[in-house]
């Protein structure tokens, strides 16, 4: 049972032609959490001195892979294997987006090593490889132009399983909501301020407070934005007063 | 108006460096069916051949960005200004994830253009340019990693808004679902089968069986599944009788 169900996914490159897509790859798993790579079979076609770059700040997750000679060999020990298929077909009906199997994956990967099955950039996977698979999940994409780099479909696959994860804690507003309170007192400050400084006579009052409610009830959400609106309101008054 | 809010996307690169990551946003952003491509202050370090090259069949959206010299000329006529940011401070309180303002900002763009608006390779976007957005989002990382290349934020805050447009239709399962009588059938024909093959006794059946109905309970799930599966039944006990 791993204590964080993202140290139990293996993302598996099969059959991939350029280092440099392994490189962005594990710079896309370091920014999600996912730090295990394996290479099935790999059929690199440059040197290692792109996929090193290309890693940028993710070297370590480059240079820990495990190499296979198989896809089979690969995922031995893997208790489900996921493959990702851009291509429809009669025994390719039941695949989800990564978006609506995440969870059920994460509790899988509670459970044992889970596999993420990448094919090659010209080919993807083959059907006996496909064969292998145990869920298949397609990446939702524009039908004008399918084919995703191997690295972008590694990112949003492995991004699907971190946001599922639960691990990212959203930035939260640190002012509290401003009460209802304050922003009657907003209204009725700016009110007086803006036929103070001329700005509107007291019969148009009405007509000029919908629009600025509008605005206020948009823009002044916590306490800080009536405490800084209300500071203009007391500010113009003043200076209507004492630079007449 | 916008017949489709997608259309109405302005992807706004700022002070770029890498031609290749300008070509990989351009793929990236046809894959999730966004067109519109601008280079606000561009500050190219190398040839358009790398930039062409990674854009693979996106080069049209590559040959028709339009230049700016500024962020401000870029986004002058939107509705609405995305920032995007990695960091957190004072006046970034409010950003948000993607997926949680995506929604929102498709109905914008439903109104008028919308920019998303991404920063320098290696500084993202100065002060003064986050005060010109309107939104802020934050894309969620793992917080041991949390600075992603250009085109892949580009992919990802893209693939939020075409998720969110609805114009991704899932693969469908084509096969009905198996009603519970064929369901019933299959565990009374699956029981006579493996007594008739001597697998177990009459008196182990309820024993067994249930371990049957367990995995026909997960794995039966479509009236071509449970097909399937009571021809096994009904061979079997055919070889049985006609193969002793």
């Amino acid at each position: 049972m791993a204590a964080n169900p993202l140290d139990n996914i293996r993302v598996v490159l099969v059959g991939t032609l350029y280092t440099g897509n392994v490189g962005s790859s594990c710079r896309a798993m370091a920014n999600m959490g996912i730090r295990h790579l394996r290479l099935a079979a790999p059929n690199l076609q440059n040197s290692w001195e792109e996929g090193e770059r290309l890693a940028v700040h993710a070297t370590d997750i480059l240079a820990a892979r495990e190499e296979f000679p198989s896809l089979e060999a690969a995922v031995a020990d893997c208790v489900a294997v996921v493959g990702t298929t851009a291509r429809e077909g009669l025994y390719r009906q039941h695949v989800k987006a990564p978006r609506d199997c995440a969870s059920d994956l994460l509790s899988v990967a509670a459970t044992g090593p889970v596999a993420l099955v990448f094919g090659r950039e010209d080919k993807g996977l083959l059907n006996e490889e496909i064969a292998q698979c145990t869920h298949l999940v397609r990446i939702p994409v524009d039908e004008g132009y399918t084919s995703l780099n191997l690295s972008q479909a590694v990112l949003l696959t492995c991004y699907e399983l971190f946001a599922a994860s639960g691990r990212y804690v959203p930035p939260r507003e640190k002012a509290p909501p401003a009460p209802q309170a304050q922003k009657a007192q907003l209204n009725k400050n700016w009110a007086a301020m803006l036929r103070e400084i001329g700005f509107m006579k007291e019969e148009q009052s009405d007509h000029f407070m919908q629009g600025f409610q509008r605005v206020f009830s948009r823009g002044v959400v916590t306490k800080d934005d009536a405490a800084l609106m209300l500071g203009v309101a007391r500010q113009a008054v003043w200076a209507a007063k004492n630079h007449a």
